[in-house]
């Protein structure tokens, strides 16, 4: 076996925590139950005080490090930053990360049987807030005893969950790392949303949002969708230095039959994508960003929503990231040194644009192990003997 | 009336170009003949030395100014530029604006019969370069008995055709104006133009290219390029000014049905694009900006490209326009300095994005007239008696 090796947690199973509750949304519609979907990476120590909690962003999911089985070609989506000895140390900290409700990872969502009707929920899910989220990772938290999180980490959407945490339970986040994320959503970044929103309900197999009830799917929707966000993840340098203007095909541009390298690494982004996500997921996950608004009930004043924080606060943002830029991020820092917080904000310097916050980039990667590793744990019992 | 006023050159008719003879295309393909729709502000002065060429862009066509009819609700596309006493002065100028071929406003195009079929030609029609139009728009000009252009003007894929009017016909072209436009497009714009493209050939309306013979339109298609191309000609910061997180609709963001400003923005100019635009001239004019890329032959040296020109040329770009950025008309200026020509650019700062190019911005609209009164023309006698 040469992989699972010594740089990656190896083999990992998920895990399903069920809700058996009734679970209240921010919109006033319930859940009669739920199921959350995790994986655990390291080892919780005695005092457990060493536990971090990773937030997943629009498309990715619980199964953030690690493979799954030997025969797993690719590892979890955040294999670079969460393992041992790297930035995220599985060797000190236990590391939590749930599927999102709503999600098509395997937490209840649309894709799950609505227990009213026995069919899928399709179109029958409904709005699922940043703030739900926060609600259901607590339940999470306090099913494995965890009472406070050593930290809160996230970019993109993820990134909004760690500060919602920090704004809705102050007391159990000791740090929080906002990663390439927005306190709020531009009208810009509202409108790349509405499109891909588009894409997937122009497509025929959409059917309303109840496809699954055709066994079908609307994957030339979701195709596009996705290839739309890819462009907005990538910066127009760091496409230019990837793809310029080459030619893949044998046809010459005169011909009109020639394809940009480009434009085939799109399509095949899209499709296989849609090999392994659900078209109403991803409606629901761009709704999430879109609605995201935490100083909307403090009178559009962030420092206010702020203002009972108590975690200290790791901002990064990245040069060429145009779809959530360095000022949102300064935005934020603003907003939490007005409100006497602890806070850094560490601006990286790339061309990979949105995409950065999933990549291995040295002073992004050490900013972030830095951060981690002001906080004094107990290295898990386990692991302190080695 | 009320309607036309002095302000405007008032009720324009558009006219009809007939080319009889076969027209080679850059593909090898023919056109057996082609119709071309312009229209013409002003008057041809004696010498015939005052005549300006305006090339459209993607969305244009040869209806750049006036009015079709008393009842007509909008002038032409730039109405705000060209007209007496307006920065392209029609008491001055003799103003030609033709509808390029491929287009949809009355050339030949994809909606025109095929007279091989007799069928429209939809997906048959062939593919279309800059260099192509230009060949097209000078038999135009030989029509006119204009054998030399005081000045050729475009924005975006307008201003393509501008250089390649200067690099193909160094005699004819006095003055070139490139706006908001690019020697070749990057990565990320080819991206863009698929996303679009894609968008329409996923629609099943569109039957690969042949939907009029089944009298139908790929409308939600087009609808959703028109809404990708236009996210992409705003800024940010302009969206943001013009619409922020502003809600329509009476549900709460809580509700999941609210719908923001920018959303309804776009899909009804996505709509109303559809009731006057074809889908397979999109696509073609689309196809046309990403294959333009005079350097190509030049070894990509584009200062080499321009080697033969003669004009003068002006520049402009607008600082907010990510699309066709500052940084590409500086390359075209850097070149043209370079190849020792007379050349200047002019940056507009301005939040408007790419559309800016149609906006009347008191500096931009300045420069361009300051640049075309440069010229010394003889102004049209049954003008210059008023």
């Amino acid at each position: 076996m040469t992989r699972p090796n010594k740089a990656s947690v190896g083999l990992v199973q998920p895990e399903v925590f069920s809700y058996y509750e009734s679970f209240e949304l921010c919109s006033g519609e319930k859940l009669p139950s739920f199921e959350m979907v995790y994986e655990t990476y390291g080892t919780l120590n005695d005092k457990k005080d060493n536990a971090i909690l990773i937030c997943h962003a629009l498309s990715g999911d619980h199964h953030a490090a690690g493979y799954h089985s030997e025969l797993d070609q690719k590892p979890g989506w955040w294999e670079n930053c969460i393992g041992p000895n790297k930035p995220i140390d599985t060797n000190k900290f236990f590391v939590v990360s749930s599927n999102n409700l709503g999600g098509c990872g395997g937490s209840t969502g649309p894709t799950s049987p609505n227990p009213n009707s026995q069919k899928p929920y399709g179109s029958d899910f409904p709005t699922i807030l940043v703030k739900d989220w926060v609600k259901s990772q607590k339940l999470l938290a306090e099913e494995l005893e965890i009472s406070r999180w050593l930290a809160v980490i996230g970019g993109s959407l993820g990134g909004m969950q760690a500060m919602q945490w920090a704004i809705d339970y102050p007391e159990q986040v000791n740090h929080a790392v906002v990663i390439a994320s927005a306190a709020k959503l531009t009208a810009q970044n509202i409108a790349f949303n509405e499109l891909a929103r588009e894409a997937i309900t122009s497509d025929p197999n959409f059917r309303s949002g109840d496809y699954l009830e055709s066994h079908t799917q609307p994957n030339k929707g979701l195709m596009l969708a996705r290839m739309i966000g890819h462009v907005t993840y990538l910066s127009d340098d760091g496409m230019d230095t990837r793809f310029g203007r080459d030619i893949t095909s044998s046809d010459s541009a005169e011909a009109g039959g020639a394809k940009f390298e480009v434009e085939n690494y799109l399509h095949h982004q899209g499709t296989s994508f849609t090999r392994r996500f659900d078209a109403n997921t991803y409606i629901l996950m761009t709704k999430a960003l879109d609605y995201f608004d935490p100083a909307k009930d403090t009178n559009n004043n962030l420092s206010e929503a702020f203002r009972n924080a108590k975690s200290k606060f790791l901002l990064i943002s990245f040069t060429s990231d145009w779809r959530f830029p360095v000022a949102r991020s300064r935005e934020i820092t603003d907003a939490l040194i007005h409100a006497d917080k602890d806070v850094s904000h560490i601006i990286v310097e790339t061309d990979k644009g949105h995409d950065s916050f999933l990549l291995p980039i040295d002073r992004y990667t050490k900013a972030l192990s830095a951060f981690l590793n002001q906080a004094h744990v107990t290295v898990p019992k386990d692991l302190s003997v080695l």
